[in-house]
């Protein structure tokens, strides 16, 4: 069988396994023959072939090794489970046992090797899985399931028996999911609830719980994954899986690590090509939770800032709580595509409006004032000293008639309204009971978005469980947050998908000529001197201070002639860093004389301590801009990434920096910079002219471009400061520092 | 009658009115005899009596204006109510109507001024209150409530006659709750809840309406006072009222605008005296929220960044949404002191541990980890695979048997542990069930607190409403997110009310010999001179770069040679502002002929500019150091405020600024200034000393004082930069602008 790093780049008839993890291979050294498999420049993976899991979630047969109906015995209810669920789908029992000849009523197999058919689907309910899934190669077997703990999840001997669970898993040419999973993806789901559903995949099944429950809210689900420690299949299969589902209207995640970040950025970009919406819970915010998470099934968080960019640039919903996360994905699961973005807000009280508005307004959702044609319309049924500019105050008496529907035709039918939202604080039968059914029923007749917020901490409410929840177009929250939440991630959502084009479309297969010259420039395990990190720059066709590298004094004079005074001086050595605080910088030199004395100070400097030196740079004193960097890090899960953000003395007080995560186009570069705190700077702040934001977004994608030409090669670079002038003129490095691998 | 702009300066037996908004007496100005109230230099109170708001809430007479029986009538319902709410606490009704012998079997009297004797509380169900009001006056009522709306929420017409109804008032020696409110003061609440109780005051009758129904999971409520337009008691009086109460736990308030930010402020004060939690949710995030909010009941919000420092300053805890007011707001009545920060998580999912770890460290806790004895004794019951550092890995089913209370027992016998949280995401009841039982059984054994998440969107389940709403020990959040914002906020109130010093009791009440001085520069209307503004700074013993005004470029060059070179020469005029970009800044001059030079460029640029110079300003050349901001701004709600943040060309951009509200004391500059994100600049970045930050606090309560003695004088002051110097070295205004009033 053919071995590879990426577990997403097999087929179901070919798999192959992840044997390490944040190991990217090199050109060339994948093991598998040249042109078998699309690979950028950095050797990683442009697209993933979706695994066929219509054989896992609907198989037609069905081995359960270890299976029992032995009283008392914890085998005999998940087998009694599974032989319930197999009827549901419509699958057929195979039970698997050692010495008994039938488990409930079904003939068994004495080893999987034994089962006359092939089979799609076989569930290991043993202690230790990988003696069958060793003999699964005699047997024709397309997935399996390992419930068995002791894993990743226990430590670096665990991991171990994990890597050769998955080895074991290659050979054999199954399909795992596993270890440390449960049955979770073989719940019976309610197939009486209309509209698109809820597809669920979790690394925990205890955290998957409140959203299978969703369904007795009348939310519909259609799978659940719950993947454990990922040996084999992984979160991303999933995630690519049900992006292709027809019955699929939203993915709804719980994840505590990638096994592999390309795997999981070609999952969410297959998502958006098929504009279906992925929101997650991504547990890493802090150090406490990252690393209780990996310990929960023994994966790596990585940095949440490059996790967080990833997401982001893939359109991947991310939120905090799985409250948020069963509302946002219920609502983008069954709402329709917004025809405009405006949001009406009607309430039966000014207050609950003012407190809606605010919230929806900090949010960054739009509430436009209503024209006053409108707003005459609406006075027909509204007292006029109530205000309805939006949000509208109805003074609750007219929703307990039949002005309530004319209210809410009235503001679906206005153009700029693409939601309504009703905020029901506290209950009140006579209006709100009739205000919910006027609701549910002109939510019957516009596909334009309702939503509702029954604001009682009860609950039990007729108004609420019967009317409301009945109905699977009116959207209803319990809370505002929630509700401005999902209606936010609604609307973002179909705007990036609208003018979604995938990165991976354009990412570069071939180096580029700069690759050839900078990798001669690379020096195996060294930091690069000033100079040489440079000419890296260069070879890019990234613009830098004119400089000499001068090794004398002499020699000094002569190149500030010709770079014209004044000059800056500097110490270039392969170890320098922070050469400001070492005194080993010179600013503005205007005369033969100082440069020669410099030359002669810089050298006293280093040589007092102890640093080599590869000579002075004598270089170009730029004119005024705005000081930036612009750098490369390598991140575990997603290999090189590249930073932007304010340069100079203040990045490291304030971290106002934006990452991007390779590949990404320019329009990311664009959004990186302006996701930057201090992006007005750029515009041009107390009277300076507007920064050349466009050569700025040009070096970050330079800078990518040699992230992954060179990601064997370079682990890091910081251009720091490129300083971007004025709109017209450019951006020059002054300085930079680079390491290789 | 007496008049006052401060309704809260006023007692039940000498009441006076609001007359104004956001106008603040002139020491002197308040209309009482000298030495009757206690003012701070500013003429703003220093205290405010409480009014006797149990005759309000717990009246023995109650009069009903405009009382009815008669069927269909609107105000027949609201007499109805008000009679059974009467019956309810004991009180007496006295109908009035003008024709009517008897209401409800009740005596009739014709006129408010026919009553025969002393009445507590006239509830006003008249379209116009006015008349009834100013009738007031001849009958003995302590208190009044108008139902009335088409007040100040209309517009200016309406706060016209607001004014008049609040000055009948006034004269009628009434205290007057409305108008624009409603019967909400006049609930019956459930008493056979136990514990101590929330009382509510919101300025919007719907927005209450989920805290009184919180009554329905168990959480006793004990007042709700619906202050509506505050045309005399407003919010704080009932916040003040509250807070001396022996059953009320908490505060809880639902606020739109203030009608008086000291008012607020001294009620925080006595609440955060009494060490009794004040909940609030502010509208006003937005502009949008604002407005609306202005428009409901017609009151100021002010700028939301200076009434969140106020309330940050005051213990009062902001929450967004009016779950967070509901869930916060019942921990921190019924929750005990803490015993000990440390929250311990226990869960039966090590994913579930995850994830509220996560969020739980995010938002500021602390889970220490557990000692290795404490997590050898854990493992007595959980399985040695589990991680029980903290979060606590049970694994689950230790917890449905004798072994779930024995873990619930060690961690709250853990010194270290002040809270344990059990999120329970997914029920499961042969797990869930008896956990509930046993966290309700263990909370009624300890002092410390027990937490449970349900997590299940449904909320029907027996362990839910039952066990847990059942339990006033234990507390019962629905998601992640309200769990750890309410622990946070009653650790965070704790350790503020543990160290509270009223800052009213160090709030100077006569003016220092700086103001005497000060008060001579001030030019009314004008904005001053920079060299001005400096001897402002001085006579407030702030320091000032050395310099001289100079009106010839040779006594330039003698000042020069006098402050010693380098210098820098700047323009000084009283309209200049901006003086970089006009070019009127010239820095590091080294030599007479420099000197000479730029004294003739800057008074030309002037010339040609139009700007009126007083002079050019000949100043010291100050060392580095990190360049802040310090100023003076005003608000239509609190008067005065304080500013500090970073100076220089970032501030416009990142705005990164602190705001105190006076009076505040030295813990809160400090705090001010801890509040900057980029305060690691003054910590010393890059190899560079820590800046003299005592210096710095040092200036903010100086300009503070100046503040207050100048309230009246000065509107606005910058200085910018002020530059901190190497700690011990003090700090240094270079530049200020001032405007007088």
């Amino acid at each position: 069988m053919l071995g590879s790093t990426h577990g997403t780049l097999t087929t179901t008839s070919r798999p192959a396994r992840v044997v390490g993890r944040g190991e990217h291979p090199r050109p060339g050294a994948h093991g598998l023959p040249d042109g078998a498999l699309d690979l950028d420049v950095s050797g990683r993976p442009l697209c993933s072939p979706v695994p066929d899991l219509d054989r896992f979630f609907r198989p037609a047969t069905v081995a359960v090794v270890g299976a029992s109906d032995a009283p008392g015995r914890p085998n005999a209810g998940v087998t009694r489970q599974l032989v319930d669920w197999a009827r549901h789908v419509g699958a057929r029992v195979l039970p698997v046992h050692p010495t008994r000849a039938s488990v409930l009523g079904l003939p068994c197999h004495p080893r999987v090797s034994d089962l006359p058919e092939p089979v799609d689907l076989a569930v290991l309910l043993v202690g230790d899985p990988l003696p069958v899934v060793e003999e699964l190669a005699d047997a024709k077997v397309a997935f399996a399931v390992a419930f068995a703990s002791g894993f990743a999840e226990t430590g670096a001997e665990g991991a171990t028996a994990q890597a050769r669970l998955a080895a074991a898993a290659a050979r054999s040419g199954v399909r795992l999911l596993g270890p440390n999973t449960n049955l979770n993806a073989f719940e019976i789901f309610r197939d009486d609830l209309p509209g698109p559903a809820i597809a669920l995949v979790t690394q925990s099944g205890h955290q998957g719980r409140p959203l299978f429950a969703l369904q007795e809210l009348g939310i519909r689900l259609s799978h659940w994954a719950p993947t454990g420690n990922e040996a084999d299949l992984e979160c991303a299969d999933f995630i690519s899986y049900f992006a292709t589902r027809p019955e699929v209207g939203a993915v709804a995640a719980y994840v505590e690590g990638l096994k592999d970040g390309r795997s999981f950025l070609l999952a969410a970009d297959r998502a958006a090509r098929h504009r279906v919406p992925v929101v997650a819970v991504k547990v890493g915010r802090t150090e406490a939770g990252a690393r209780t998470a990996a310990s929960h099934t023994g994966k790596l968080t990585g940095a949440d800032a490059v996790a967080d960019a990833a997401m982001r640039q893939f359109g991947v919903i991310r939120v905090d709580g799985l409250d948020e996360l069963q509302d946002t994905a219920a609502l983008l699961a069954r709402a329709r595509p917004p025809r405009a973005t405006g949001v009406a807000v009607c309430s039966i009280s000014g207050g609950t409006g003012a407190h809606f508005a605010d919230l929806a307004t900090a949010a960054g959702l739009e509430l436009p004032a209503l024209s006053p044609a409108k707003q005459a319309e609406l006075h027909r049924w509204i007292p006029e000293y109530l205000d309805v500019t939006n949000p509208v105050d109805s003074g609750g008496h007219p929703v307990g008639d039949r002005r309530g529907r004319k209210i809410i035709d009235a503001l679906l039918a206005d153009p700029a309204v693409g939601v309504l939202v009703c905020p029901i604080t506290g209950p009140f039968p006579p209006l709100s009971d009739r205000l919910a059914r006027d609701l549910v029923a002109a939510a019957e007749e516009t596909d334009k978005l309702v939503c509702v917020v029954w604001g009682s901490p009860v609950g039990t409410e007729d108004a609420y469980r019967t009317t409301l929840l009945g109905s699977s177009r009116v959207a209803t929250f319990r809370t505002f947050g929630n509700c401005v939440t999902a209606v936010r991630a609604w609307l973002d959502h179909h705007r990036f998908t609208t003018g979604y084009r995938s990165p991976f479309d354009d990412a570069p297969r071939t180096p580029s000529p700069s690759a050839r010259k900078a990798r001669e420039l690379l020096r195996p395990g060294e930091q690069l001197s000033e100079h040489a990190a440079k000419q890296l720059l260069r070879a890019y066709g990234i613009r830098v201070a004119r400089e000499q590298l001068v090794t004398s004094a002499a020699a000094a004079v002569r190149a500030a002639a010709q770079i014209g005074y004044p000059v800056v001086m500097k110490a270039s050595g392969p170890q320098l860093a922070h050469k400001t605080e070492l005194g080993l910088v010179r600013i503005g030199l205007t005369s033969a004389s100082q440069v020669r004395d410099s030359y002669r100070e810089l050298t006293d400097i280093a040589r007092c301590e102890g640093l080599p030196l590869d000579g002075v740079l004598v270089c170009q004193l730029v004119g005024h801009g705005v000081e930036m960097v612009v750098g490369i890090a390598q991140d575990p899960l997603f290999g090189p990434t590249v930073t932007v953000g304010l340069g100079g003395r203040l990045v490291e007080v304030l971290r106002d920096t934006a990452v991007g995560v390779p590949p990404f186009g320019e329009d990311r570069a664009r959004a990186m910079v302006a996701e930057l705190r201090g992006r007005a700077l750029l515009d041009g702040v107390r009277g300076a002219p507007p920064a050349d934001v466009d050569a700025l977004v040009e070096t970050v994608l330079r800078v990518q471009r040699m992230a992954l030409e060179l990601s064997d090669g370079l682990t890091e670079l910081d251009i720091n400061p490129l300083v971007v002038l004025e709109r017209g003129q450019g951006a020059v490095a002054l300085d930079a520092l680079a390491f290789c691998r």
